[in-house]
């Protein structure tokens, strides 16, 4: 199965939107763990392990396993995920952006290296920076569009000579001369649902991986109400609710934390 | 010294305007260290002290290492660039794009572990990508404007409703309100030496990581007229020129074959 199918079977047959993304901040590691060598992989691993019914997708944030020399644990964590929960896709969220045999080096590295399922990238440099990993057809290309930082708007939402958002061009390119395989899905953020909605309205049903929730103050209802297709079509991430729930290693307690965001598995029922 | 003063007493004292990218591709490495565990290091280390007297910079592109399971391999190689060659300032060129707590991560990766003088980043998530680097007023931030492939227009030359194109857009944000601590710079490439001049004339003397030159065409007497200033201004990158000269270990023809490049280093005089 390629990622699309994996996401599109996990929508269905596990009723869920969420993806639950793997930021493993050193200084937030539960206390029993940081002293341990492996301690990145560990944590991790039982998060991964306690969320698995109740994840469409996992995304490891590899800035985390870069800081920290923790490569070899990111590649270790990654193997746990296919050999223990099969059907769940990773999303490697490393953001890159470059092009020509550069990029080569980034696919090489996220999808024979670690294996990942998927890869989010910058469009900035356009389509030759893209073009790499469509040499992979089946693992998914999640480009970023609308982000749900303050930021975003510094450039994603400047407008254009004909009248268009940056960001409205960009998801046009993803979803249309960009997508030669269907493999691309795209970034968007919860913290402005109308947008989500003039986004999905161009895009058909690509899937849309969106941050945003929890920490960062989007709505789940109206970013589903805005984003769901009958499929499903949304990744909704969260990382820090679910991570960082306790400092202790008590995951029964992260996941009962989760729980209490309003009802996000059933919320496309 | 900060990364700015090192440039510019590089550019003085030198009397150079090259900087050296470090591109290790596995399949170009020469023979002779083609099998040994540390070849990357070895060949890059080689190039280093073969070209130490013609570089104003440094520049390792991190896709190389990771993909080759090499990061210890680079942390050797900058360390033995400050330690064998100080006062010549390394870029990690890693396009870095993401914000907040990841991007502290990405800023510890580049900083701390690997003790880069200078990164590059991506613009396209806005400030708050760019602020957790701020925090190292010492080191440079080198900011994506105006790449030198094709796909650069899909996005940077689009025309705002403004009349600005978004290139120019960043150049003002780069030189303006995200330099709070004079630290910033910018990646301008070669190919579009008008636009280059553009950008000069909207971000007085910032410096500029010129790439494009040699295999992708780029003129070198025109990127000088268009982007040098009176203290040196530019830093023109070459990469596989320098590299993949000879496919044995002859850097002295390496060294010789970048000398065929017209006059890079005398050509502001």
């Amino acid at each position: 199965m390629n990622f699309r199918q994996q996401l599109e079977s996990r929508w269905r047959d596990a009723d869920t939107l969420l993806c639950v993304g793997l930021d493993p901040d050193p200084r937030r590691l539960p206390r029993a763990l940081r002293d341990a060598p492996d301690a990145v992989l560990r944590f991790c691993t039982a998060i991964v392990d306690a969320t698995a019914d109740l994840a469409c997708a996992f995304k490891p944030q590899i800035a985390y396993f870069h800081a920290a020399r923790a490569e070899d644990q990111l590649e270790r964590l990654i193997a746990h995920i296919h050999g223990r929960h099969p059907g769940i896709p990773v999303i490697l969220d490393a953001k890159r952006g470059d092009i020509g045999a550069t990029a080569e080096q980034y696919a090489r590295e996220a999808f024979e290296r670690y294996n990942a399922d998927a890869l989010t990238v910058n469009p900035y440099m356009g389509l030759d920076s893209v073009e790499p990993y469509l040499a992979y057809p089946e693992r998914g290309l999640i480009v970023l569009c609308r982000t749900s930082n303050a930021g975003g708007s510094d450039l994603q939402n400047l407008e254009l000579a004909n009248g268009r958002r940056l960001y409205e061009h960009v998801a046009e390119l993803v979803a249309g001369p960009w997508n030669r395989h269907g493999q691309n899905a795209l970034v968007v953020g919860a913290t402005f649902p109308e947008e989500l909605a003039r986004v999905r309205a161009l895009i058909g049903d690509l899937p849309l991986l969106v941050p945003g929730i929890g920490a960062q103050g989007g709505d789940i209802d109206a970013t589903v109400r805005a984003g769901a297709t009958a499929a499903g079509g949304l990744m909704i991430n969260s990382s820090r609710a679910i991570l960082y729930a306790s400092e202790g290693l008590d995951f029964a307690e992260a996941r009962a934390a989760w729980h209490s965001i309003p009802a996000l598995p059933f919320a496309r029922n």
